[in-house]
């Protein structure tokens, strides 16, 4: 899953059927200083997340429908949990030769 | 899902079965200021979508084939929705840090 | 899916049981002037493509099983078309604002 | 599979039900020199792995959630192991023409 | 699917209960002409390979799943065929125009 922040809601009239009334979210993937990682997508929302909300992206399709319910639906990406908080350890961080 | 812009159609007579009858698409992924995003792939139409349209592109196999009732054909991108607008927040665009 | 050209073909003889039998073709990703497109990859072929045809070739691993009738076959890529031609349309292809 | 390192912890109270009791893990995927490899990803601890640990990491959807046993999960990426160690063959890294 | 050579093997004691007994196997996925294509990842072994093998790489779980024979395993990536020799048409690697 990928940290990502919602920037935006995308409106569709002409649409796959099972994909009437649910909330369509544009979401920018983010790093962990906040920074833009790559390009924003298009997710739909499963647990009501709104537009500044940081949240929880998955970007595989079985997952993505399961998460909304509608597993007959196409749907390759899903907001699936609004995060509080990062905690992350420095020394864990810093790079280290892994081979004993 | 991405979004994307429909730019042509492929012609094929030489095909696997279960493609018969389908409309294949050339369409090019774009950024959130119509731009190219990477190069054109080819979907599966699922909207009756036209060329010069602007589209939700699923690009993951399982959801393709929901997306055109076919679940036991060989397709991984489909058009799932013609697009009408996107509203993003521009406040929510500025990269800030996400950890508290 | 993506437009590619088939370019060789892979001998193996110690291999999956349910390989036995099929062919397998080096095929190279190609961009829409007919330029590669990243490396080759080895795909398994449904629809009896030679040396040298322009193809459509899936690249996820559900819909390239179903399209060698193999579900339970270790498969993730194969060739399900032989591209007769692409139609672009010149206008479709101008990047342009999608916001309206 | 990946192999990478648990570097934090991700804390959300607002998330899909089937989450609810889960660990999030905050990992970053290595190279075999065990240099960073690509941005940090969010994945579901399978094995009880704590920061600081070297760990396998799958990133693809199904083969998540059985990991944690909810196939009905929006999961697409798991911790499955720790790794004790990496035995390299010095000869067999070097780059040599494999066509005979 | 990928070419590839094995340069060694994981060793975790830690793991997941359907990995038990299976070798991880480190693998570098490969261009045509032998050289390194990207880093190195982590593979199960369907096909009894060793070091040093040119082997085939699957990179999708579910099909590396049923390679292994193990539906429910988390398992994305596995060695399905050693290589015996790649045939490659020099004229058609030659990139042309592919519309007519």
């Amino acid at each position: 899953m990928l940290i990502a922040r919602v920037i935006g809601e995308m409106v569709s009239t002409e649409k796959h059927p099972s994909h009437v009334g649910r909330k369509a979210l544009v979401v920018q993937p983010l790093d962990l200083d906040g920074g833009n990682r790559g390009d924003p997508v298009i997710a739909f929302d499963a647990v009501d997340a709104g537009v500044g909300d940081q949240v929880l992206l998955v970007t595989e399709g079985f997952s993505a429908m399961t998460s909304v319910q509608r597993p007959e639906s196409p749907i390759d990406m899903a907001v699936v949990g609004v995060i509080d908080r990062i905690d992350l350890d420095a020394l864990a961080q810093t790079p280290a030769a892994h081979r004993k």
